[in-house]
């Protein structure tokens, strides 16, 4: 930053070029544009502007039921593809819903029922072609832990289910609400960081919750924590099954072994989908011929046969569980939309076409509300279903009919040959897809790439498994909102040099060979001039300014007498940081230096002129560009004399000096 | 925007300047430097730099008591002016303190205590010149209400009288630990409008609780807001008196009729600030000739003669009511602080010194504590005492020691000339003190400058007006948390053009004569690029392209080519926001477009280093400014041959053409 090779650039100040005030609009007006960009920023309505009443009618259906849009144009070739992958996801969700239904406390048929009706209603109104709807473990844990707070599942079963399916129909209305009021923005603010470390938090404690089953123990904690589990295991060591453990880890051991395999090979994805219902098949060949039920191995026992029941009668409104019922509905409901709607857009984007979160937000609302009038419990579009869909290489969302009606057949025939099935080999197949969640090489890249990132994802991890699965999603939240005020509480400020051979001035941090100007101090602030960060500005800028004339006035060169602000990055300015400025000026006009402001953006300007500080700082002291400004501020300080600094006579100098 | 005329800028590839990545900074330096932007922002340490040890203990002291700084060097001179400003405060103080103790259904001698510890705490500890200790009429009022939802004043005075003290005690040790933890920003989260449509609200209130005094009621709501006081009075016109009525009227009358003497000859500000104790003196004296206290006017009665008691043992920290304390202490603590804080930073600022946020909340902190102990309550720098203050000429703290000796001399001498003061007069005291916080004129400069902030000011002022002074506080932070949280959700991106003439590119919205350029999209995005608003950039990012190419299909130009995105606003990027511009990127290639990136920050530029998305963009995709891009663009698209549009043979492709 050497001054002493320092060129002037150019000074031809009668080529600037005017800050342009831009034209004002009717409050109203304005008003309307930013409502619609906050809430309609896809502009959904645009296709049916100039369109006959007909049309409209029949492209406001399309939009609630995207099926009548593509099922016309649906081929053969399609339904080939659709029937594979449907038959290769409904042999994933047999034993997942199963396994999941046992972690939420419920009775395992549960799985299957959610694994019917759901998927039919989300084919007709989803958006996305690759989704495969089914419940999740986090959103079952989370049921299980916070209905179980309420309820004992195994001491009050039917009160308990009722419970479950008014959780689902108030998480149904929450999505569908949240989607219908355009508000899917609120999904948004669980950032990356916080999803990854939730997820795999949430993976472990789930993994945690197997040890009963592989240990085979009768008694476990409701604590889903890693101290109380660790504590319930190791308290009970003499109760512990070698049969089950033994058995669990094998099953383990062939689905991981699977994955692996899949892994490598993309092609064999079906060896991966397949395994778990191998599994089971095996798992329940084995017990049925060594009898294993009767030495200490837990069967899932029987399945009622049939479609689903009617549960619309035993939702229950007017319990004293309400609070918790809704509590329990929102919290699941926002995990499973944020799950579903990443899962979509992820394979929209892979596969180049677009879905609409807010459309996405209804379709999963009114699935969950159908699920809950038809004994479903919370479904979205889980991660590892959805990726076996796309890999058997699915076309649209015909594979989740055939995978109900695959599950509609289990259902009305082959219940009974579950009776044998043993739940160690569901605690295995659990551990199996939870490990895929845990995503540590995210959680690498976040440090290297963010390290503030990889605190929040720790938080949220560590805030899982040793508080709960709420405390952790608190934690995380809590710290990226908090990340995000303090971007706007303390607002980088920074000085900026001229670019060698340019008239281009950038950070003096960033590119160590840019000059700063003799007398004029250039200071980039990064940020909008909100009341939450003007009184750090002010004082920020006053800091700046003091440094500067400290440095000049020890090194002997010409002293200060231009401060410019570059206003490029303000992109808003609200009142207090309208006083702010104003009192900045002010304080400049003391100190005898002039203020200037460049490229002010047209928000910026607009508060200016209505605020008439603008005439305060003066129309000649604003410039479109650093250059200009820098450019006209030169002309003055080497064509006129420098001005003398202003004789004060006020009593405050006057203190200054005696005192 | 007519491109007809357009002639294509400068185009001499060779000029553009290469974007730095800003040197490596190992990670526990940069934390620590933005620990200190974020804590440590007036670098307090700094004068202790390079000093020996004495030296820095004496410095370390002059830091918490600033007395020694300025003490050593106070003159007869000075000791004139804060002779007169002491005594003229003291003669405000002591009528208004009766006035707020009785507010907060306190003792009137309580008013005068809290004039006498807490300003000689300050005059110590205060780095103010101007500010005036004493109590305030908002946290008055704040302290009655909350206390007295959990216990009756008239019923149990000692248990309410201990809560107060207690409340004042938790209220220092919270200012004074906000102090310490440097955690002072937290008052900057109350915005300026906020705190007009605050204290607008609390005024108005107060003024309205003053009904009871003026009409000479007995039995009076304990409810706040407008409806429950507008009942109260108007269920029970019969017991209205009207002597009282007359008298507070006229009392009224002359204090509104000396402020607005004094407010137009700021030289006889002694007539506004003497006319309350003048009032208070003429009251007094009527009351006593006709024994107006037999016929329905009431009076102060006795009040104790001597200096404060302990207090210290009545501090109670067991009882049932501690949460209810613990949260009054913190809502008035904070209201009080950020009162003071406002008021000593004006007065600074008027004078030209500088004032320490954190001293100053550590100042009112032991202020408060000295007072629970000394049976005052929560105490502040009021802005009308201090108002007065300054107008009196006062020069240092000492002001506040004289007015504290006067407050003294009346506890020890005077107190019995107070017993007839008739309580009308302190209700008119306080009503003209109160009609001077509502400030109409500053909420119109809000709506006329920023119609956000009016939403903001006003919902605060009906919020308490018809809530409660906690409903309004909370709703009015909540929305301006809200539109900083919006401003990151929904950052403005704005299409650039070519200012005529030169290589400056800058917003059409703003600069109609600006020129786009042909085949090339600039888009300007004017936040960081955050979790909270990547999706959003995604979606908005693809509609301005789609918008374009449609455009340009249209009118049969040039097809697109280019999307320039002008990173200058852009502060900081996070994980999601990488994954975000990767998405971008991947689909502007599927689209056939190129992705220019012009101007990153020093922190992007890090950013997409360590991600090695700067090796997926391509290095030399990334320009210095808009205006080299752009020729960079502009030389590829008229020297070379136009790219072919890619060929995707991939299925999403054919599912776009066929369905």
């Amino acid at each position: 930053m050497g001054n002493a090779d320092y060129t002037y650039p150019s000074t031809n100040v009668e080529h600037a070029h005017e800050v342009a005030i831009p034209p004002p609009q009717p409050f109203f007006k304005s008003l309307k544009a930013s409502m619609k960009e906050t809430f309609f920023p896809d502009d959904p309505l645009q296709q049916f502007k100039n369109q006959p009443p007909v049309a409209k009618f029949k492209l406001g259906l399309q939009y609630f039921l995207p099926i009548l849009e593509w099922g016309p144009r649906y081929t053969f070739q399609f339904l080939k593809a659709d029937l594979i992958s449907g038959i290769t996801i409904a042999s994933l969700a047999i034993p997942q819903g199963i396994s999941y239904a046992k972690l939420a406390n419920l009775p395992p048929i549960l799985g299957l029922y959610s694994s019917f009706v759901p998927p039919l209603v989300y084919a007709m109104m989803g958006s996305s072609r690759d989704l495969a709807v089914g419940t999740v473990a986090v959103a079952s844990l989370l049921t299980a832990s916070m209905l179980g707070n309420e309820v004992n599942a195994n001491e009050n079963p039917t009160l308990y289910l009722h419970l479950a399916f008014t959780a689902t129909f108030f998480a149904g209305v929450f999505q569908a609400s949240l989607g219908i009021l355009r508000l899917g923005f609120i999904v948004d603010f669980l950032s990356h960081a916080t999803i990854v470390g939730f997820m795999a938090g949430a993976a472990t404690v789930v993994c945690l919750q197997q040890l009963k089953g592989i240990l085979g123990l009768d008694h476990f904690t409701h604590g889903t924590d890693l101290v109380s589990v660790m504590r319930s295991v190791f308290s009970q060591t003499h109760r512990w099954r070698w049969e089950s453990a033994v058995l669990g880890f094998c099953f383990l051991f062939y689905l991981l072994l699977a994955r692996f395999f899949s892994k490598r090979r993309p092609k064999l994805f079906w060896i991966s989908a397949m395994a778990p219902l191998t599994s089971v098949i095996l798992g329940s060949v084995l017990v049925y011929l060594t009898h294993a039920e009767k030495h200490g191995v837990q069967v899932i026992g029987e399945l009622k046969k049939g479609l689903n029941p009617l549960s619309i009668m035993d939702l229950s409104f007017g319990t004293p569980y309400l609070s918790t019922i809704i509590k329990t509905g929102i919290i699941t409901g926002v995990i499973a939309l944020a799950e579903g709607i990443a899962v979509g857009r992820s394979f929209a984007m892979y596969k180049n076409y677009q879905i609409d979160g807010n459309k996405e937000m209804i379709a999963f609302g009114m699935m969950n509300i159908a699920g809950s009038f038809t004994s479903c419990y919370l479904t979205t579009g889980p991660f590892s279903r959805s990726a076996v869909n796309f890999n058997a290489g699915c076309k649209t969302a015909v594979s989740n009919i055939v995978m109900a009606l695959a599950v509609m057949i289990t259902l009305l025939f082959l219940t009974p040959l579950f009776h044998y099935t043993p739940l160690v080999v569901l605690s295995s197949i659990i551990i199996a897809a939870m490990l895929g969640l845990i995503d540590y090489e995210a959680a690498i890249h976040l440090w290297q790439v963010d390290k503030f990132d990889f605190v929040v994802c720790m938080s949220a991890y560590m805030g899982v498994v040793f508080g709960s699965v709420e405390i952790g999603l608190v934690i995380a939240v809590a710290l990226s909102l908090l990340r995000i005020l303090l971007f706007v509480a303390r607002p980088r400020t920074l000085v900026l040099g001229n670019i060698p051979d340019s008239m281009i001035y950038r950070s003096v941090d960033q590119y160590p060979n840019a000059n700063n100007v003799p007398g004029i101090l250039i200071l980039e602030i990064d940020a909008p001039m909100y009341f939450a960060n003007s009184s750090y500005l002010r004082e920020r800028i006053s800091r700046w300014i003091d440094e500067e004339e400290d440095k000049l006035k020890s090194s002997g060169e010409i002293s200060l007498q231009y401060v410019i602000f570059d206003m490029g990055a303000v992109g808003n300015i609200d009142t207090s940081g309208i006083s702010m400025l104003e009192e900045v000026k002010k304080s400049t006009d003391r100190r005898g230096l002039t203020m200037v402001l460049a490229n002010p953006g047209g928000e910026v300007m607009k508060k200016l002129n209505k605020s008439r500080l603008i005439e305060l700082i003066g129309q000649e002291w604003i410039y479109l560009t650093v250059g200009e400004a820098v450019g006209a501020c030169n002309y003055m300080l080497h064509t006129c004399k420098p001005k003398p600094k202003p004789v004060t006579t006020s009593e405050s100098e006057t203190w200054g000096d005696n005192v």
